[in-house]
């Protein structure tokens, strides 16, 4: 493994990345917030002299970037990420605990929106930004977005894309890596200051509005109010409720409309099955949810607000889903593990893998029956590749997996079992608020530093989906981490994608 | 599908079903209960009664046994079993509801152990000894037994060994179907046996020394006692634990013992897993649940039992495991979802699949950074075949998606989510008690009849290892249980194994 090149990759990372610290910054100058903004400052002065140095001590290094390679630079920029996006928070003493403001900061990053913060009313206006602007940089992938501003020079980085982006089988929507980064990027924009538009339209404050809009995009969640979106009109629950569906479809999708390919985009299956689950779960919640409301209008908009807001891992809540009954909550929760369509920004599994499951276990059936019998698996159209299908089922079982593992070890923290449960899933899953004491109306606050760790590497490992941090931390033949400062080349081995 | 076939050996099945309800009859006699006697003479000629009807009108057929028909036997005489095993209950008036009743008995043959029963100890001998002899049959398979004892003139019956034996990979163990029936059950006839001995040779009465050896011959779990095993002696909840770890080991090896290749029976990687998780989980919980005790050695006593007992799916136990530290706890749980050895009784995922799903997974991770390269995974010393591995992946999934159903049905219930995922995980997995309301010195009584028929479907389920009974249910071209009584004889698929 070339350990330079990674250190070279990631000292331009964490040099662009405090250029970012400058926004916050000044918004937090717009709101006279003097302290605020100069601890900004301060860490973006830090971070950029991090990244000179890095830069300066591996400058010259052969730049390709093979497989191995993307996983681990994608690992280390986000936890790089987490870690200095956290210390703003630290110095303008809006979260003084480092712990508490690291995990914020992953949860901003991951479009988690899991929040340790009792009371976001007292939190600075540049704070409150920076949080929500993690959500969106972390939406579509800080990767990505360097990949669109910088000139494409850093060699082969389709393997940092396909590190970063969400889903089965990520590809290039036009030849070149920089364009199709720069196309994801141009369609993110244009729909958030859509929304921002509508927002607005409804009354909302330019603040609230700039801000629920990066939380919608990134699917992230965090909310300026103590309430999220309980005391919202409900001309801006229904906005949010549309734009949160459209940000939890397929990129790809909005790609193939605007080159005019309608008919393509919409025979997706994904996007078909994305939608039939939506409309079925919104409609049995709120028939679920009926008995509570006068009327039947608002049934069906906080079932609908609250299957979106799940669905697409987002988080928001128009009202406090903890207290509806037990089968609109355990519908919640199984909508938190399937998540939005690959190639959104959303979290969960995605719709496309569980898709490709079924109809692998679908095959395995007649396999029992035929067993010479030759029967393809067919998704989107085209025959799937059995490696394709077989990663899917291991990713399936490592994921469930570590959220076993991850349990178990929140579950040694004194609260029940909803709680410890519903926490981990809504984490790995990058949701937000799970049930009872982490429920949409509660925060994270009373679990214990370590625990506030884990969880925050749960909110990674799904957001990365897994295989970058474990083949980054993993030693030997398929690791990396131990030897990053190395200066002796990594070798190549036979079979390398190079 | 050939339906006559199908109809003509249930009619056999069940013919001897009804022969093996004399037992517990003459149980009854013996210790003079003579309308529970009564109960079992009655319900055995009604079984009779149909099976020869069955067998009449079906005289003459095709007797060959395809993949297919193999799965829909198995299915069916397993539900057949579980409706007529009921009856008897319900005529003694031991469990005067049906429901219950066929709870019980399809957690006796599943071996799960799991009761609706109150209070045990005014049951009559008879009832006692019929449900832990479901267990004793349903664990090593109730259609291998017959294949055992009938003549081999029903075809090609490895089908219907395949579909009742649990594991990844089944086959004979020696060139003829009948003969691998009788070696397994003379090896579990004699272990259950040396069972006995060394209970009556503790000095506990030959009716309770038999009913706990068939409940731990099977991993069932039922106990004649109020209290499963915690008034035991010390000496006799050691010689079950030892016993509960020797019925979780896979049959084939005490049969290369048999034949003196003690090599081959100890370089099992499997077997060496098992042992591994066994005293490892046995250390981590004696260590923490040893300030409850006053000396070390009944804490590794108990801790030895209870992790015995879990992750053989065994379910009896020699101490209230609920009121242990949350850590032990979760541990058993996750035992639970491990399980014993394939080819043995245990239930659960098999220990076999988890080793294969690890390197499976250990695979992708490699596949990932070396896309070209070609790995093969090795289990047991040999090349494991892709449809074998994605065979496992696929089930793995599927045993958690119906894991996730079930539990979404029975979080209906207004219990605490500890009492409802324990319960189902119990119930799947086939241990038998949970946590929380399920624990070991609770019952299931409290669940609706709704309930209790979906917790025996995932006993069922997780007994049969899922295939029979999906491919029984569905459908059309996958399909069975639709046209079982239509004459027509069925069309043999393209690729059939036949």
């Amino acid at each position: 493994m070339n350990h330079r090149m990674i250190l070279h990759t990631l000292g331009t990372l964490v040099l662009l990345g405090a250029a970012l610290m400058l926004l916050p910054a000044l918004c937090a100058v717009f709101y006279a917030e003097w302290w605020v903004a100069l601890s900004f400052v301060i860490t973006a002065a830090g971070a950029a002299a991090l990244g000179l140095i890095a830069r300066f001590f591996t400058r010259g290094c052969d730049r390709m970037i093979f497989a191995r390679e993307g996983f681990v630079i994608t690992a280390c920029a986000w936890l790089l990420f987490s870690a200095i996006g956290a210390v703003p928070f630290v110095i303008s003493g809006d979260i003084p605990s480092y712990v508490d403001a690291f995990f914020e900061t992953v949860s901003g990053f991951t479009t988690t929106g899991a929040s340790i913060l009792k009371d976001v009313t007292v939190v600075s206006h540049g704070a409150l930004f920076w949080r929500s602007f993690t959500h969106w940089t972390g939406g579509m992938g800080v990767l990505v977005l360097f990949m669109a501003i910088l000139p494409d020079s850093e060699g082969r980085s389709i393997h940092i894309l396909r590190a970063e982006m969400p889903g089965p089988v990520v590809d290039k929507i036009v030849p070149r890596v920089r364009d199709t980064a720069k196309i994801l990027y141009l369609i993110y924009i244009s729909l958030t200051l859509l929304e921002v538009a509508f927002l607005l339209f409804g009354g909302m404050s330019f603040f609230e509005s700039l801000i629920f809009s990066f939380g919608t995009a990134g699917t992230g969640g965090f909310a300026p109010t103590a309430d999220s979106l309980a005391s919202a009109t409900p001309y801006a629950q229904w906005v949010i409720t549309v734009f949160m569906l459209l940000f939890g479809v397929n990129f790809n999708l909005y790609f193939l409309l605007l080159i005019r390919r309608f008919k393509n985009a919409l025979a997706s299956e994904e996007l078909r099955v994305y939608l039939i689950v939506v409309v079925l779960s919104a409609a049995v919640v709120a028939f679920n949810v009926a008995p509570l409301f006068e009327q039947v209008g608002d049934a069906i908009r906080h079932a609908s607000f609250q299957v979106a807001s799940i669905m697409t891992t987002t988080g928001f809540s128009s009202i406090d889903f903890n207290l509806w009954p037990r089968l609109s909550k355990v519908i919640l929760i199984c909508l938190m593990f399937i998540g939005g369509c690959a190639g959104s920004t959303a979290g969960g599994l995605k719709v496309s893998r569980i898709v490709i499951l079924v109809k692998s276990i679908r095959r395995e059936l007649n396999r029992l029956l035929h067993p010479r019998a030759v029967a393809s698996v067919r998704f989107e159209g085209k025959p799937l590749d059995d490696t394709v299908r077989s990663g899917v089922a291991n990713y399936f079982a490592l994921y469930l997996g570590l959220f076993a593992v991850i349990s178990f070890v929140v579950c040694l923290e004194p609260f029940n079992l909803e709680t410890n449960l519903t926490a981990v899933a809504a984490c790995i899953n990058n949701v937000g608020p799970g049930l009872s004491l982490v429920g949409p109306m509660s925060n994270y606050s009373a679990y214990s530093g370590i625990t506030k760790i884990v969880l925050s590497c749960a909110m990674l490992l799904g957001r990365l989906e897994i295989y970058p941090i474990i083949l980054t931390l993993l030693p030997g033949r398929t690791g990396g981490l131990r030897g990053l400062f190395s200066r002796r080349s990594g070798r190549k081995l036979k079979g390398e994608n190079g």
